[in-house]
């Protein structure tokens, strides 16, 4: 075998591997009985530990070095292969193992620890797993990037090039427009949302989730539904593509919006280049690509009043209790803003100030300015100064999101820059057609096709600033305050 | 690490890998969208190879064969995987490496063709597999196991010590035993089987279901219940079985005696000892110990008159349609005989003919009596004499069972063996204590406690001889004959 074809071998291997774990996870979390996890945990260790050796091999490595040098003679696919894998291997061979492998213990204890910490309101007991993981990152930091700040180094871990600086430019000025439009939406006379909370049995929503994924034009072949706790995507390649949603009777729009907003992960994962699967390159970019994505389909998508008009009778159809409310009732309820507690269930409108409360936690907590002890009393703080409202425990405050819990500083701004690429790449595509039209006469191929060209073909080809500055030119934030300023003064008016 | 430590490494890491390729397998089976074949083939063959390296790598031989030389150092479990590993190793190690891979290529191809030529009623497009696989497994007989007859090797692929001579002292009697009494049958006043074609929502069989798994004590911790084309049993170790079963609107007794059927294999590979988890003496004995215990619940247990009185009422339940029948119309219903074309959907007296027409033809095929050519000629004529129906089509005649496209021959016979297996069970079983006043109070944890000392919980480490031969003493067919007889006369008096 030549060298190509040695990468080639293990590409398809990693793959196979990761195939392997991903399954039992989604097993795991959709229809394995609940005693079976000790047995998949001993599994998943096993494959796991292959999968670190086959990805950091001395014979990986001493390929991947030879390929390097030869780099100039590789096609293109096969250099990026081998520039991708040399970045990761890089960043893994700076970090001594026995810290590597004792953050991954950490994170699964801290794991166990936010679990029942959230459960009972208890943060104390979850504070010092906070202040180990930062030590620890801060240290991995000095390891891997000595020339960036650790936090930066953090944000670059979820988002190549992002820095505090970029955040601060972005979240400052979003900060300043999204404080009187959301004042102003307090203040003003509340849209009827009564409508949200009517019965839909849930046979019929299943119902509903189906017609979504057809008119979403998904591979039905190549697409699979379920249903979680949470809800999620997770991809196995480019060929088998699982998303689930969460449904719940009395509050259909959030299966709804679940599904929606999963589908758009799921379009993009399932719509990388043929010619990369199965590879490195295959896979999709960042994580703030990867929410742009289902972030257009939830929001600018999703809740346009075009996409009510097609669903809307769809929704009256399957449930006769909301036979009777119109498509502008409809547009309006979806799109209700309240300032709220939970992050995950915030609207389009308020959901960045969340993502602000994080960052600011953040970038204090890595610049050893505030310690872990500290973090309710901020965040109460910050969340009565932006959102106005009271957090009555840190089970709904501090405790609420997992992310930390494995060690996940520096993921949050990946949502609003999702967001904010989604509003900029709605005027973009806007440029080269009647978006509108298109989605009130259904034909929503039309959308994925141009998003399959400017975004997703490209899998991890080209780095996650170029990606994006080819689809729509220099990121400008503005387009996302514009967007959401003209949506809400309108419901609001 | 000791050797004995290298060789439970080398079990966790074997049931790892079975673990995930099941996982793979049953999600296909199950959730997986219809176009992921190709992406979970390519997975399963990349694990399957690292399966099978581990298997018989040189590493693994070695290590084997230091532990056989101190076998009597070794403790009873110890030594017992050395064996059962070293038995499979020989086998293995027989067969040349690319007559092997060959077979498995071959297996394959043959798998796609039977199902097409299933499906188009073409038995001339399948026809040379059959003669090919016969041809390749007679040749693997003769490196593995010179001493026996082919098909005797075949045999023992499934039921160790199993002989023609064996078969044929057990099917002889059987058929003529069973001859007079299907006879008999067949002329006796039908029992009405209406019931069994009233309209049952799928929904409501789940909940069904769901019952039926309380009241056979099953631990719904680690015993899943999933959906699929053809009912089946998967189990990655003791603490993580998976049951299937397929619903049918107008027919729900095919899934709850598949459910029930399908729980004794369940409830078997559940309760092998807990010490024995992970290795290969912890899976359970052969298939025809299997099937005795999947028959067993399924008929002895699930269609006595005491079983039927204690699932009627939550039939009557959750079936509006089926409330006005009566405990014994149930009973008489599902214990409805009528000779048939399908083996899969044969009833308890006529199953076993089922399989010895298979045997016969298999006995034939293996001593170069017959060629494939000939199989739908005898077929036909053996489904006439023996249950006097006119076969209408291969589709629902020679080419109804997928074994022989997978070179399962040999296999059939277990089927049989188990029913008669059940059959003395029952017999043991009620010298110990009253059954049918265990099953009417509902306490069929006795029954489950009695199996799981006397069978479940010795996993591999008896043979399978010596297994039966402690629960229920020297083996005698004429148990199975006897309970037909009593059971079939009785309800056709």
């Amino acid at each position: 075998m030549t060298n190509v074809e040695k990468l080639y071998a293990l590409e398809r291997k990693v793959a196979a591997y990761s195939h392997a774990m991903g399954i039992l996870e989604y097993d795991g979390e959709t229809t394995a009985p609940k005693g079976t996890g000790k047995n998949r945990g001993m599994t998943l260790e096993i494959l796991g530990e292959e999968y670190y050796k086959l990805n950091t091999s001395e014979e990986t490595m001493a390929l991947l070095k030879e390929l390097n040098e030869i780099k100039d003679t590789l096609d293109e696919k096969t250099r990026r292969i081998v520039e991708l894998r040399m970045e990761e291997m890089e960043e893994i061979s700076k970090i001594p193992m026995d810290e590597y492998l004792a953050f991954q213990l950490l994170t699964n204890e801290a794991q166990d620890v936010w679990h029942n910490a959230k459960a009972n309101n208890d943060y104390a007991s979850f504070a010092p797993y906070i202040d180990k993981l930062v030590s620890m990152l801060k240290k991995f930091a000095a390891y891997v990037r000595p020339d960036l700040t650790a936090y930066n180094y953090m944000l670059n871990r979820f988002e190549k090039g992002l820095t505090t600086e970029k955040c601060d430019a972005f979240f400052g000025p979003l900060l300043e427009t999204l404080k009187p439009i959301i004042q102003h939406v307090i203040s003003a006379k509340p849209v009827d949302e009564t409508l949200l909370n009517v019965h839909f049995p849930i046979a019929d929503q299943r119902i509903l989730s189906d017609k979504l994924m057809d008119i979403l034009k998904m591979d039905r072949n190549h697409v699979g539904i379920g249903e979680t706790e949470h809800p999620f995507t997770t991809s196995f390649s480019r060929y088998d593509v699982r998303i689930t949603t969460h449904y719940y009777e009395n509050a259909f729009a959030s299966s709804m919006y679940s599904v929606i907003h999963e589908a758009g992960h799921g379009l993009y994962d399932g719509n990388t280049a043929e010619e990369l699967a199965y590879t490195s390159a295959g896979s999709a970019s960042t994580m703030a690509v990867h929410e742009s994505q289902s972030r257009f389909y939830e929001n600018v998508i999703g809740r346009s009043r075009a996409f009510v008009k097609i669903i809307a009778p769809e929704i009256r159809k399957l449930c006769p209790a909301l036979r009777d409310y119109t498509d502008e009732e409809m547009y309006r309820a979806f799109n209700v803003s309240k300032p709220s507690l939970i992050r995950t269930e915030a609207d389009e409108l308020t959901y960045s100030m969340h993502v602000v409360i994080r960052y600011e936690i953040e970038k204090k907590l890595f610049a050893g300015e505030i310690a872990a002890k500290d973090l309710p009393e901020i965040w109460n703080r910050l969340y009565k100064e932006y959102l106005g409202v009271d957090v009555p425990s840190d089970t709904e405050g501090v405790l609420q999101d997992s992310h930390w819990s494995g060690g996940g500083f520096g993921y949050f701004p990946s949502y609003a820059l999702g967001s904010a690429y989604a509003a900029q790449l709605f005027e973009t595509m806007k440029k080269d057609f009647d978006v509108e039209k298109e989605i009130e006469e259904g034909n929503l191929e039309k959308i994925n096709a141009w998003l399959r060209e400017k975004i997703w073909k490209f899998g991890c080809m080209k780095e996650p600033g170029d990606l994006m500055k080819d689809a729509f030119g220099e990121f400008d934030p503005k387009y996302y305050t514009e967007y959401l300023k003209n949506k809400y003064m309108e419901i609001y008016k």
